[in-house]
């Protein structure tokens, strides 16, 4: 006989028939009398009800939550039972058996309340629990509609590697490796292949990870990430890299509530609002803000975390949005490549992305003049070496061009409100952790 | 007026009517009173003709190779033409201009008759050529596949860290990094976090770069390459794995044909023969071919890259197949988590599966029981340090379960009948080779 799926049987395939299903023991109650197994597997939970425990054919209460086991009975309805159905046990074969008397994590609770730290240490633990594994199916919602949507839009998705040449875009940030006897780097972003491959492909994208070795330790920040990033060609501004991104958004609210509404219901997400996401120039919302709000301006440079929560706070108040684009970054805070604003030079033709007053993107349009890019470099007093690949790329012709990159652990923790990242990392790497 | 993509032009959309295409020019050729512009998007070629030299407004002869450019005229049908319209020039606008009176490479020539060399060295140069870029849209169909098909399968894609600690899953072949003072590892494989993952997700699977110093430099050797890995559970053997690529490799045929019939011609790629693959004994095909070829076994616990070619020609010549699983490979050779088969301990519940004579893959059934993992470890004298949360998972149970993993540049380099695995690698990564 064929094992069925829980949402086969939640939809009552073979209701009053004999089923078999295949899972972990989640959870048993012996109430004496009737013994309650709860099986988990990949999509779901389904009770099954023993009342055989006089013949005891079955051993049932022999076994312990975690051992894997095929179960097998009448499929009847009960609307008590998670899903309204339940299977009348008749059948039980042990797959294989836990070690353990009991879990280190009460993970067959709802809410697994306990520390993230004792979370992160047992992780292949603590996500067995319900609620914790579904921020990750999530999380696959987001980088899978990613994909999906600009493999529709004619992006070309590309492999660029991690181990990288010194130097490649400077800065101090960058974990260092012997690479056969030469030094390397991990890349701590695809930006300059991925700006290469424009002149190939015109628009390209990548889903892989980040590497930074900066040494604060944030709730918002991983020393290892996946960084979502698009790159395109024939743009007539920065404001068309702003539209692709809005789309994605809409994309990935379609896909979640079409592919992933279960696990939106066992989070309880409130999807956010992605049409007419308000755009605003940094000099404009940091003053507005700190009038609002009566705070001082600290740094004219930069958006401060405080300063990125009161703006979300305020694109909430004033036009009740969830994300707001941010316009305009001044030159001095962004990369050389980024494009400067003909119409003042000292802001640049980019933009953050806010999501609940927290940045989960920098994008913008980036020099494609050959000599633009070099007398930059020279302004900067930067070294050329280590860049003669990427510099070559727009010697030889490059169309105007510009990206945007994702974190898609900050993504995934905004949308689900967490307050850590840590908390939608599978195995998050940061300063002090290494393991598991 | 919006622009169009060639495939709309192709189509014949806008036939008799004002066009206008983005792109660079991919080749000009000044015939005196007549001037071919060959313009390269995205998506293909279209050749454009001007005739208007002598009144000159469009300054056409001022164009190089690699300048980007807006063009517009009338659409028109012409046999000889590549997709068989033209496009009769009235417009054309810079959009950016090459410093390059000669590009390094002759990209617009039909066969970039190249060395692989130079190719590597001008990449975002030599990838403009449309066959060499081609291989690599083929590439994005065959990772796209994989994640299709396993979302399709109940799978849950996972991101696992490439920055691990110490000791992982041993061998010498790690890179090593300081990570803040702790010794660190690249990952060579997702091997234990994707089985830690069976028991929370059951079906997972990754698509992520993985890292081997070896030090020979080989023609089907990466020294960072993209691994498709997946792993499932509750499987009732290893055959249940080979069956899940099976499947995945006919979804990736069809997908292939489906999405990217362009390139498939363009390459004029033969495409294999994925359905009954043949499934031999490592030990027999072994012998088989011996005497077939008469060769002598060097080896008897593994297969020299010499043997496997012999594998795939004998599997042509006898099944007239492209594919051919290797199972039960022999336990000396395989990693401590191998299953072993009970009926004869000396071999493992394993395969490979070699395309055209090339190993593409290997998998298997992995043990899911504590002790016998225990067991194991001891009897080969390893060190349980760092294996500590890989350990503890299967101690808190572990569904019967399997996998695999796929290189990616392999698997393309193979569906290309190319000779050198860099061929299909965008930025390789070889014991010489760090740049760009």
């Amino acid at each position: 006989m064929e094992t069925k799926s829980i949402m086969q049987l939640q939809k009552k395939e073979g209701l009053g028939e004999s089923v078999k299903v295949k899972g972990a023991i989640h959870n048993i109650r012996d109430m004496g009398n009737i013994i309650f197994l709860l099986i988990r597997t990949r999509d779901g939970i389904i009770q099954c009800v023993y009342e055989g425990k006089d013949t005891d054919a079955l051993e049932v209460q022999k076994r312990r939550a975690e051992d894997c086991v095929c179960v097998g009975g009448i499929l009847t309805e009960n609307e008590k039972a998670p899903g309204g159905v339940e299977i009348r046990l008749d059948y039980l074969e042990v797959l294989s058996t836990t070690k353990a008397e009991m879990l280190p994590l009460p993970v067959s609770k709802w809410k697994l309340d306990t520390s993230l730290e004792a979370k992160l240490n047992y992780r292949s633990i603590s996500l067995r629990n319900i609620k914790e594994r579904a921020k990750f199916r999530i999380q696959e919602g987001l980088v899978r509609a990613f994909r999906e949507y600009l493999y529709r839009e004619g992006f070309t998705e590309i492999h660029t590697p991690k181990i990288a040449g010194k130097g490649a875009e400077g800065g101090a940030n960058m974990f260092k490796l012997d690479y056969f006897h030469k030094s390397a780097v991990l890349s701590q972003s695809p930006q300059f292949y991925k700006q290469m491959m424009v002149g190939v492909f015109d628009r390209v994208f990548e889903t892989a990870p980040a590497f930074r070795a900066e040494k604060h330790s944030t709730k918002r920040h991983l020393n290892e990430y996946i960084s979502m990033d698009l790159e395109m060609g024939y743009i007539d501004g920065f404001e068309d890299i702003m539209k692709t991104e809005a789309g994605y958004l809409e994309y990935a609210v379609e896909l979640l509530e079409k592919e992933y509404k279960k696990e939106l219901e066992i989070l309880k997400v409130r999807l956010p609002k992605v049409k007419d996401i308000p755009v605003v120039r940094f000099q404009e919302i940091k003053e507005e803000v700190s009038k609002a709000y009566g705070t001082t301006i600290k740094n004219p440079n930069d958006l401060e975390p405080e300063e990125e929560l009161l703006i979300g706070k305020y694109a909430k108040e004033k036009w009740d949005a969830d994300f707001v684009f941010v316009t305009h970054y001044p030159t001095k805070k962004r990369p050389f490549y980024a494009m400067e604003d003909p119409q003042n030079p000292n802001y640049t033709l980019s933009f953050d992305l806010l999501f609940k007053g927290l940045e989960i993107t920098t994008g913008g349009q980036r020099i494609h003049n050959y000599d633009t890019l070099i007398e930059k470099i020279k302004k900067r007093g930067m070294e050329k070496e280590g860049m003669e690949a990427y510099l070559d790329t727009f010697y030889y012709g490059m169309p105007p061009h510009g990206g945007l990159g994702i974190g898609l652990e900050r993504l995934t923790m905004r949308l689900l409100d967490e307050e850590n990242v840590r908390e939608t990392t599978l195995f998050p790497r940061d300063i002090k952790r290494l393991e598991p």
